[in-house]
């Protein structure tokens, strides 16, 4: 085995940090863990993790230190118990605990000043899906840090580095996330209308809404072109053409169904059309939602 | 080749139109085609389309009529120029013009009056897709038109029959665009946050937003599932932890792009922990829609 045995110590062994942990040694390496309250770490200490008894024990001797906690605001006062000032002395911090943009480079900053480099890290992935490869992880920060790490990070799913400033990876993270709450609602009132119809949910799903979503998310590159060039010159339908007869609210209202989710997509389509961009496309109602 | 050659009237010829009657000149059919403005026909002519001066000749010799336009409201005075009470006698309406459950289950009486059969169709696909294997057709109304002319209908698109309710094929057409409108809001929110970071959307969209949409969409049918059983007992992440902290919301305002798309999917979700279902996953809030 040619695999290069790399020290990794483990902080927050929630259901994530766990996954995490699980996947470093399925890797070969060398896996120290530590949690706030003890009693989590049975399984992967019979897998060959060390349990530490406190930060600093997890971290020394670990040349990667993987952050997995709950709340960003505990992340920092944990590391600073990595063993004082040069407790992080050469080592790479990978943050995956979930943050804005603006924490992620504070956070840059303050393991620098211990010593260490900083990776932020957004885990696009259920732990049930990590180290499969519908999961990809985004990485943001250290480009040192992540070329030199980047073989035991794809222990964890497909790596996708960003960029050097740390607050990309929670930013695209987030954007992922708005995206697909966006579809789940459409698919919430999707459901409620079949449902309004007495028509099960389930068939109309997987044999029709799913290969739906999946045609339909074709257009969207083409759509985000139109975004950064600002030519938003319609392709499908105009705008005006799509918002000229509200037919999903009208049939929503007289199916008992509330329009609350389409509303605000109607409504900005509408404001759209109104500042003249009615033979247009869809795309260009990004422009509305800029600050 | 042992295509059977059915005599079909296209009533209609805007882009949709047009391309139908294109795909049925393709599948070897004799088509008769007919515009309210005359001079739309030039190129189906020149494909051995036969161009109609009224409706009345168009239909004349037809075994299927399709209809195709832009207004509901036209389509019944249209099919009633069709030659008198005895017009449709022994036919077969296809009707793909946009319209409500209720219209279309009014559509199907008249037709009936005419003596003609009826099934309501729901494109899915814009014209240039139409014939490729992304697009589907949904239809609803008789089942006995449905298998007579199926080989017929597979011309344009793959079929699929839905009920002989004819309200089934506009109330499962209205569904699928609610949800591709959900998407499609999801991404303008997804695109406005990673361009207030100064990105260009267009890799971002491509390398991360379409494969995790797409991803994503697995979860669906189960999610299906359980609007279905009623019991939402959680896969991922519960509800209240979804919306513990709203980082989608402060980030976005962060950066100055509006949470106008994003805000109304979080304030069901807080609706739904505050009514106890805190524990329970995404899909319950279909039971907020409910009228």
């Amino acid at each position: 085995m040619s695999v290069e045995k790399t020290g990794v110590a483990v902080l927050g062994l929630g259901s994530m940090g766990s996954a995490l942990a699980g996947a470093l040694l399925a890797g070969g390496h060398a896996v120290r863990v530590w949690n706030r309250t003890p009693g989590k770490a049975g399984e992967l200490v019979a897998r060959g993790a060390r349990e530490a008894g406190s930060v600093a024990e997890a971290v020394d001797g670990s040349d990667v230190v993987i952050v997995c906690i709950l709340d960003y605001g505990d992340v920092g006062p944990l590391l600073e118990q990595a063993g004082g000032p040069a407790g992080l002395q050469g080592r790479v911090v990978v943050n995956v605990t979930n943050g804005s943009p603006e924490e992620a480079r504070e956070m840059a900053k303050r393991v620098a000043a211990l010593g260490g480099a900083y990776l932020d890290g957004g885990i696009m992935a259920v732990p049930e899906i990590l180290a499969t490869p519908q999961a990809f992880v985004l990485y943001s920060g250290s480009r040192t840090a992540f070329e030199t790490y980047r073989g035991l990070l794809d222990s964890f799913a497909r790596s996708v580095y960003l960029g050097e400033d740390p607050g990309l990876a929670p930013l695209n993270d987030l954007a992922l996330l708005s995206g697909m709450y966006g579809m789940f609602g459409g698919f919430a009132h999707a459901a409620a209308l079949i449902r309004s119809a007495g028509g099960p949910v389930a068939g109309f799903t997987s044999t029709l809404l799913v290969p739906w979503i999946q045609a339909m998310a074709g257009a969207l590159p083409a759509m985000a072109e139109q975004v950064d060039s600002g030519d938003y010159s319609v392709t499908g339908s105009p705008l005006a053409m799509q918002v000229s007869h509200d037919a999903i609210g009208d049939v929503s209202r007289a199916q008992g169904v509330s329009p609350e989710l389409w509303a605000p997509v109607l409504a900005l389509m509408e404001r759209r059309v109104a500042d003249g961009h009615g033979s247009e496309g869809f795309a260009g109602v990004v422009e509305l939602l800029k600050g």
